[in-house]
């Protein structure tokens, strides 16, 4: 009896070319880039994460990157100056009432920003507006109900529940990502695409499991214990214990989240 | 301003050439494909319909076909000989005592069977005994934990619940998808990679409504109505709300469920 393995037809062979080592950033980011010279806006850029992602995939395109919090500027273009990328320019801007005239960007791109919003839409009309026909808009958004793991107990539920309903009690939605294809259709826009980016941790995937599981997902968990515990929201021992449980995840158990990225087109 | 849109460069066409009508049978199989005279054993076939996948897929592997059950063993050689396609031959066996040699078999294919049992870690040592020593084993399973929709609501989780404390009732385990690397890695298989087979609906996506949402996940929850209600887990109201909650999602919302498949090697 031969076992012959072909290269791309053997099916562990191929399993393991599927995987090869995928930041979240590729996983987020690989298939957005934006032409040389092409007016893009970035709503809501915060501290400018996303925005030195963008001006380092498309350097050539001219960015606008607005934030109504001026702290958060001050520490984007802070970024921005250190990596001395891309073609970025900053305005202080809320979202919902933005100083551009009409049709005035080819691309729009907006990512963890909607999931805070009260009212999305309005936000989603007013980049409707800014945005040329026929432009893109991409946007890209988690969704918390899409955690699950290997071993999941009560805590671990709990102390994920704590974090959407804090979101909510903010007027934000932490389950918005699997709402963005009815948000964008109903704004009208054309040619809505939503595709899932899914991340899947288990310890054959040590990369994940320190860069998103621990110091991504646990980390983003264990920054609201404050407000879940004095808010009444949750007990402190069974706040340690959902910690300790999804940490008990990592080398042995298995870790599953959800992002969501739509494209879409702005009516001709 | 110019509106240049090149072919795999725009995010819009890029999300669109992404998604390009996959069905179910492309998403869990398209990467399984045996070489021509290998032999490969697919373990619990039930009525069929892996088998007829896999004859299709790999027509010169010899592929030998084995269940416990004689009337579903029978269904699936009426089903192959209907469709006269590849190289099957059908035994009826017990998965945790098959009539094989050590190393009889070069490959090994499971397809939504662990999940109905008690002790799999027993069903796998068994098929690690038949493989030879550096074949290949492949393994699909669902989570029905990893389901939820939009719009969500109490109801929907309460059918889903159902399905889930039925099988584990049964024995089973519905979430069996999340801990498939955990199992064949205790199992010491080599080479252990787990993949996500992520199933997103939204309407841009008409057959995956009909040919997902409606004729497989809501005709699959529908199917335990009789065990659900007369076993006193849920109420029939309850169960009417859930059931016309998930038809609600078709044409206006999303839907979202996870496969499993694995690959591993067997010990050199």
């Amino acid at each position: 009896m031969s076992l012959s393995y072909v290269h791309g037809y053997d099916p562990v062979e191929s399993g393991r070319l599927d995987d090869q080592a995928r930041t979240l950033e590729d996983l987020l980011h690989h298939d957005t880039r934006y032409p040389a010279g092409s007016r893009v806006l970035e709503a809501g850029c915060g501290t400018g994460a996303q925005t030195a992602i963008l001006a380092r995939r498309s350097p050539d395109a001219r960015i606008t990157a607005v934030d109504i919090a001026a702290a958060s500027l001050a520490a984007a273009k802070a970024r921005l100056d250190a990596l001395a990328i891309g073609d970025v320019h900053f305005e202080q801007a809320d979202c919902a009432r933005l100083p551009y005239a009409d049709n005035h960007f080819e691309h729009v791109f907006v990512c963890f920003v909607l999931e805070h919003l009260a009212h999305p839409e309005n936000v989603l009309l007013e980049l409707q507006r800014v945005l040329a026909p026929g432009g893109s808009l991409t946007v890209i958004e988690g969704d918390h109900g899409s955690f699950y793991c290997y071993p999941q107990t009560r805590a671990t539920r709990r102390v994920v529940r704590c974090l959407i309903d804090l979101q909510a009690a903010g007027g934000g939605d932490a389950l918005i990502g699997r709402r963005l294809y009815p948000l964008l259709a109903r704004a009208r826009f054309d040619a809505v695409r939503v595709a899932p980016r899914v991340v899947y941790v288990d310890p054959s995937r040590p990369a994940w499991e320190e860069g998103f599981s621990r110091n991504t997902f646990i980390a983003m968990v264990s920054g609201v214990a404050p407000a879940a515990i004095d808010g009444g929201l949750i007990d402190p021992a069974t706040w340690r214990q959902g910690i300790e449980d999804l940490e008990a995840t990592i080398g042995q158990g298995t870790f599953h989240y959800t992002f969501f990225k739509a494209t879409a087109r702005n009516p001709l």
